[in-house]
């Protein structure tokens, strides 16, 4: 199998093309839906819950349903849709179609591409949420010039995507950019994975809530769970930034770790990879913001091999939510092009 | 700046072109130059010491006359050779002709492409030694029929280089490849770049050797020094191989713990990349050979993901000392094209 490849006309606006194209963001929690005009402005957007526990094929109709009310809300006709682009996540077998692995929707090898056309008839490209993001920046966000990018989702677990020369990477198997379980501290905290001392369990929203958690039961002093009326593991990213903002510094200590951690898995990444771009997003840096962003740029300085992090521009994602969307736009485009 | 690629013609023998081409594989002590024919096979080779202590100057007129002495004992003149590859160690700009940085050799931006053409009076292509041994096994040893490919080559230092989706890959600056310096222990054993826990740091022979010596020190039992003759930290990849053949329990230990990190950094890299093969190089697994490879293969099929590393190809070099000639001849092919 060869690696799928998106190479973008430059010269046009990223996102224009004939006709109106649909672009979903499934998540395990919500669906968004978007209609992206012609002239590549987002022109409606739908959301819905999306009900994982009642399986693949209500998910799919739900999607479907999204779908048509962004196309109602934008004025046109379901029918006029040229294509929908879908970011999903796990890893996804882009040339079937197929959803391989989502644990947090509770599929194994679901053929959501060809489901998802079946309901909305047409066209239907099926991209992995964090390497649609990453296309998206590039294309469309923070990433525009550059081409060499690397995008680092920390959020529930760590996501990322690569544009090596232009292209989207997506390995032998489409299955690279799996940037959360690179090794970074061998012996290190268990990942969900079952690995160890991945940078997923080391930096992930989950890593960070498990790592405070267990500062507050060997004795740290924390109000976290009391300000937000929920068990620490419990704890969002916006929590998190507002748990910072007050001063609280068991929060402190360990974000100021999880930066640490992160600043080395950018380090590795650029030393492997010598891109001139790396894109943080997801949602603990949609949370902790600049600041943060700023905080890993100064660790990543200090390492080796200078050469490669003096230079290395890392930025935070400019898309934010509609990275998605407009990723999973991207792929529409492609396909109706 | 773009990256450099090679793209190979997969129906013709690779080495296989118009009239006879040079290559040199300049290392740190030795200088290896060798003259291909239009069929692709290597008709001579010459060797020389390097003697890089008498300045760049003196190490260009070296390569030069070995070059002279391969055409000779190739029964051609020097000026019928089409076009010289050079590999060289460090950071190299391929598109400048220039090594940035050989601490080898003490040199430091030195522009070898330009000098050597003046001394040889034809085109000469330069890349880093490394990632021209990986694209020597991708074209014509380990790695061929393979599209996605990574090469780890731990010998003094670790190095790598990636054909990426059937192309060499050099990143932003040509400073991609640097496996070495992926963080794989936070906080680990001090690498000579100033990083700590690089995977350099862990399976290099001088980490090995390092570690062995730190190991005597705290009491444990090796004649590895007696045996050898010589201080444990001048132990050669061989003496190291020899040393777990008599059954050296110290070096033992050391070499299993060095396949565990080379295990991890092997996961690394495919969680990352999604690369269908991986060329394990350079003087340790030269030295250690096949055993070693089984082994660490075994390490990494138990690492996550699964559905990177249950089918990823782990491979030990084919071309052995004539990858760097190989790869430098590829590159004077495509100069000479």
């Amino acid at each position: 199998m060869t690696a799928t490849t998106y190479s973008l006309d430059e010269s046009a606006h990223p996102l224009a093309g004939a006709g109106h194209v649909g672009a979903i963001d499934l998540g395990g929690t919500k669906i968004l839906a978007s209609i992206f005009a012609p002239d590549g402005s987002i022109v409606s957007r739908s959301k819905k819950m999306t009900r994982a526990q009642h399986g693949p094929d209500v998910v799919v109709e739900r999607m479907a349903e999204a779908m048509r009310e962004a196309a109602a809300e934008a004025g046109i006709d379901a029918k006029e849709i040229a294509a929908v682009g879908v970011g999903a996540p796990g890893p996804v077998d882009t040339k079937a179609g197929v959803v391989r692995q989502a644990p947090n929707l509770g599929w194994e090898n679901y053929p959501l591409r060809d489901e998802l056309a079946r309901h909305l008839n047409c066209g239907v490209a099926l991209g992995n949420d964090v390497n649609v993001a990453v296309l998206a920046e590039y294309a469309a966000g923070a990433g525009r010039g550059a081409r060499h990018v690397v995008g680092i989702w920390p959020g529930t677990g760590v996501g990322g995507g690569m544009i090596l020369d232009g292209r989207m990477y997506d390995g032998a198997w489409d299955l690279a950019g799996e940037v959360g379980h690179i090794t970074i501290k061998a012996g290190g905290p268990r990942c969900g994975c079952g690995g160890r001392g991945h940078l997923e369990a080391l930096c992930s929203r989950t890593a960070i809530v498990k790592a405070i958690a267990k500062a507050e039961k060997r004795g740290a002093k924390t109000d976290l769970s009391k300000v937000t009326g929920k068990p620490i593991l419990e704890t969002t990213s916006g929590d998190l930034a507002r748990a910072l903002a007050r001063g609280d510094k068991v929060v402190e200590k360990v974000l100021n770790r999880t930066a640490k951690y992160l600043a080395l898995g950018v380090a590795s990444v650029a030393n492997l990879l010598n891109p001139e771009l790396v894109v943080l997003g997801g949602g603990v840096v949609e949370a902790l913001g600049d600041p943060f962003v700023e905080q890993v740029t100064k660790l990543v300085r200090k390492q080796p091999l200078k050469s490669v992090t003096s230079d290395l521009r890392i930025v935070p994602s400019q898309l934010g939510d509609d990275a998605g969307i407009t990723g999973a736009a991207l792929l529409a485009r492609q396909l109706s092009a």
